[in-house]
């Protein structure tokens, strides 16, 4: 690999939170000097790694090669850079846009750690398109974000933990010049352009990962020990009909529906169980403590399947309304919506799944 | 739910391990008396089941209703009975149709635990047509066996955990008919004639989940405790190139690929990996031991891992002789027969999964 041809410029990561600070590693072993540069929440952070390198939140020192910017220092990051890591969440996807619309030329290259999808009363837009939008007039032509989706989570990719993602875009182009960025010996990247497809799967893996994590719960809460007699059959039930529902909205958006088998789908809702506060959510849930406490117990931690199952609920409703989906057609969403925003029991309508079982079709 | 019309005669279960017993319960919930018949290997178990009705495999008593048959009694069960439960393992079935042929008339409904494929040297057959192959001359025509796939542990049906499974047979028919017997309150059922390519998602899990299970073991051998900085990054793109391959391997034997994404190969691989003794063996690789130190620390325990890495491996060289496989399309197989069978070291070929990774194709 020639790290030479990659350096006539630095790389800008905007949000030096956990995910995006992670991109750090793949972007130096590729020999790209990086700025981190923080955004309003990340003022300790950058002021951490000036003093002594350390990401608090990683728990690691960063590479050499990195210079860490403070917000009100953007622009000055941004001068004789080649490209822009966005770092923030979802949720600061719009706020990111307004900070960096003047700044960013036609046709810079820009790409995305926060990906799924927004609700904007009509549509489900996917969070490329919701940042483009959120751009000053004018500025997003030409802009085309990638998001990086696929199985990551950010502790282990600052570890170098092998890690395959799934660069997409509209413009298969730009995600193929952000795959010869970034991609390197653990860090392995394949491009695509069914962004639809891609960000569904990304969105709806919050939400589904919870509805996993429900059995775990429901398992603890009968007094049972971790072992080989818990609830699996039921927990993987679960997941299969999570696939099953990806691909169904992937098709009522328009995308492949193939994508949810892949490293979007099974890939990323297989790492989200695994990885921390959303399944710790659904097993809260499942052992009975209602969504009020379960939230309390998670001491404000982000919760991204609330706001997915939020996000959901409203684009069936419409979606219904105007004759795209069928009612009933997505019962797990539909579940997890009503136990973790409702407080509905945990009651799993297991004949609803795959279309309806035998027995109610007979 | 009326049982009535289920009770014409009792269901013969033969062989009285783990999953052909547990069958016992959504029998009994059913209504239907059920005969519960051991083969030579379960003679202490029916033993047991005479003198207490406490199963030891299961740690329960079995439900009232459950009458216990030596091998030799064989015939005597089958006198007035309905249909029958096939309940021994793959490498049973040629043997269990040995036994059985001369007492099974045309037509005669069978149902088989055992799920997956053989190889004959030339053709990968599903277990349902072994069976029916290895019946004595003129004796299987119209047995239609439905084979039971999805995510099942045996433990969790005997204790009545809600689980969802699919039931195929080229006769659709015959898997309604068998639906109609088994279908209850926690235990769901979809039917599905692609026989193929449920019988391919379900001998290849094995196999696949000992290779999920390679990242835990590789975390732990580099002194990892549990917790969010693992390999889950690792294990998420071996789950979802499991998936990718039993994709490819399903359509190079005619089904629908598609199937890989549901209940029996995506719910069934996650079952597996959570389910014990595959899992276990995966890890014990993964920590680097070698497949002989390994396969000693199982003490025993069957690894149907082994054999389908074996069956595959012979069938692949075969493929690509017949130029019906691109040489290294199945990667991950290829790579954890090689691991597990010759003790080649834990190095997954990231970049050659899902077709290739895009540094490879540029």
């Amino acid at each position: 690999m020639d790290t030479q041809q990659h350096s006539p410029g630095p790389v800008v990561i905007f949000g030096a939170g956990m995910m995006g600070t992670a991109m750090t590693w793949p972007l130096r072993k590729r020999g790209h000097p990086v700025r981190l540069v923080g955004t309003h929440l990340d003022a300790a952070i950058i002021e951490s790694v000036r003093n002594s390198s350390l990401h608090p939140g990683l728990g690691l020192p960063l590479p050499e090669g990195v210079e860490a910017f403070a917000l009100s220092e953007l622009r000055q990051a941004l001068v004789g850079a080649r490209a822009l890591v966005l770092g923030v969440s979802s949720a600061g996807v719009p706020w990111a846009a307004q900070q960096l619309g003047p700044l960013l030329g036609t046709g810079y290259p820009v790409a995305m750690v926060a990906k799924g999808l927004a609700w904007d009363e009509r549509e489900l837009r996917v969070l490329p398109d919701a940042f483009v939008h959120a751009l000053p007039a004018g500025i997003g032509a030409g802009i085309d974000p990638v998001a990086i989706a696929g199985p990551c989570i950010a502790g282990e990719l600052a570890r170098e933990v092998p890690t395959c993602v799934l660069l997409t875009s509209r413009n298969g182009e730009r995600a193929r010049e952000w795959a010869e960025l970034l991609a390197g010996p653990y860090y392995h990247v394949w491009t695509e352009t069914d962004v639809i497809a891609v960000e569904a799967c990304a969105a709806l893996k919050n939400a589904y990962a919870m509805g996993i994590a429900l059995a775990s719960g429901l398992h603890s809460a009968r007094g049972g020990a971790p072992g080989s007699i818990a609830l699996h059959n039921y927990e993987a039930a679960v997941f299969a009909q999570a696939i099953w529902e990806m691909g169904e909205l992937i098709r009522l958006l328009g995308g492949n529906p193939q994508h949810a088998a892949g490293l979007a789908g099974v890939g990323d809702l297989d790492v989200t169980c695994n990885g921390g506060r959303t399944g710790r959510f659904g097993q809260l849930l499942g052992q009975g403590l209602g969504p009020a406490r379960a939230i309390e117990r998670m001491q404000g931690a982000t919760l991204e399947c609330l706001d997915i199952l939020r996000t959901l609920r409203a684009a069936s409703r419409s979606f219904e309304a105007q004759g795209r989906l069928a009612p009933g057609a997505l019962p797990l969403a539909e579940q997890l919506a009503a136990i973790a925003l409702d407080g509905a029991p945990v009651d799993m309508p297991f004949s609803r799944f795959f279309g309806g079982e035998h027995s109610r079709q007979s």
